[in-house]
């Protein structure tokens, strides 16, 4: 085991949507120590340009990078669909993953007939980030992709289910349930945030619609890299989890309830700034 | 006629709701030059913490300042229930307005029963702007706040009327038609984004409601104020407007046709860095 393996994974996230990656690693790799980056002053990113995205990305990889992490999982899809091969040639020597990557996987496994729709921020459907990783796994597939940029906003706000919010959802995915060469039998969501709302999709998309996320297949992903780096922590003990935000901690805490299965004290949050780290031309 | 007349007034927002405000200036005072900022890179500010959007705006005021303006007016509900003041103690010269002063006044002139209702957004409302500013100026006044952050949402994507919006209107408004010690005859739209859904919130509200916003009276006093100081453009001419945005100026430009009656030619529009200027302590 080499010395490394007791440093934390850092998950950095544009705010609470990256939590639900957190779950998802937490279950997976229960011993990993975790440290979770939440830039909660500058959220959302599914509306900003690459260009802000990747160096807000920048920011926060070094601020995690300062605190010493052995992997950097980028755990934002606007992010991830940006800033993963910067973010490498920034820190050569650091393991960088996004969710991008993980969710096109997810989405190829589980398609039958190749019609793959995917479901993200403003940002991340302009730059076809899905779109190119899936083709690039699967050259047969056909993907229709729609932005769903409030969806984030009925998740932070709790509207999760029932007839109201199923029909906001209708009335977003309309144009997905009549795009496309064929019928879509695979929907991706590509932002960290849907799976709250997951239970008002699947009653929108129909059960013959498979939905999937990224954050499990991430975990698969981290613990493979984590692996064949001879980075696992092999402790039997339970893992800690640490969390840094760039703004209050207290509506981090509060709203954190909708996408993160265990209790988080706003005592233990630590607020940071990274806005003043300059970052490479 | 002062040498100043001729500087434009600097009119400060989170993103694109300030254009509303925008476009009431324009109409009381068509010689006026004008110089919007739209802190796009950082947008939303109503769900952010004060002292960071104190700090936001005292950047955006930096960068307005050392372009001169004659005035600044910060057409922004959220920071201009913290920031007035900090502002005005920084630039000590400068006439700094705020918008929430004159939605209290519009507020306290309409209502005939001292009933007023105020919707803002989380921040605005929890630090209390708007309580405080209409019971200093009627202390007879029985007040009611409702936070609305879901509006922004819907006001930025174009949802603006028709059966399903007004349901999701009537949701957010009936814990406010359910309180306070009389029914209230007046609601304030605390935030610049929401008067774009005012058909939607007046069919909720019902017509014995009656809604003001602050641009209007914004414009007023911006008017006053500047009359008071001689610093009012006499010229013939329609004044000029610039835009000046802290992120990519092809969404601002593309967004704004839902808040700004003229057409704003994306190439007019310049991108700026605000983040890197240090605020005093």
């Amino acid at each position: 085991m080499s010395d490394s393996s007791s440093l934390p994974i850092g998950v950095f996230d544009s705010g609470v949507g990256g939590l639900t990656v957190l779950n998802a690693l937490r279950k997976r790799l229960p011993s990993e120590n975790l440290l979770y980056l939440g830039d909660t002053a500058r959220v959302p990113y599914g509306t900003k340009s690459a260009s802000s995205v990747t160096r807000y990305a920048e920011q926060a990889a070094t601020a995690l990078v300062e605190r010493k992490i052995k992997l950097l999982v980028i755990a934002c899809n606007t992010a991830s669909a940006v800033a993963v091969e910067p973010l490498q040639a920034i820190f050569p020597q650091l393991a960088v993953m996004g969710v991008v990557g993980p969710g096109a996987e997810a989405g190829c496994e589980v398609t039958r007939n190749n019609n793959i729709g995917v479901i993200a921020t403003e940002s991340t459907v302009n730059n076809q980030a899905y779109q190119n990783a899936i083709l690039k796994l699967n050259p047969e597939a056909s993907v229709s992709a729609e932005a769903c940029s409030l969806f984030v906003a009925l998740a932070e706000e709790g509207w999760h289910e029932g007839e109201l919010v199923e029909r906001i959802v209708d009335k977003c995915l309309q144009p997905l349930k009549h795009r496309g060469l064929g019928k879509i039998d695979t929907l991706v969501l590509g932002c960290t945030h849907f799976p709250a709302l997951k239970s008002s999709i699947a009653a929108v998309m129909g059960e013959e619609v498979a939905l999937v996320d990224s954050a499990e297949t991430t975990a698969n992903a981290v613990e493979k890299t984590l692996g064949q780096s001879k980075l696992l922590n092999l402790s039997s003990e339970k893992g800690e989890v640490e969390f840094l935000v760039t703004d209050d901690p207290l509506r981090f805490a509060r709203v954190a309830t909708n996408f993160f299965s265990e209790s988080i004290d706003v005592g233990e949050i630590q607020q940071v700034d990274i806005q003043h780290f300059n970052t490479p031309d």
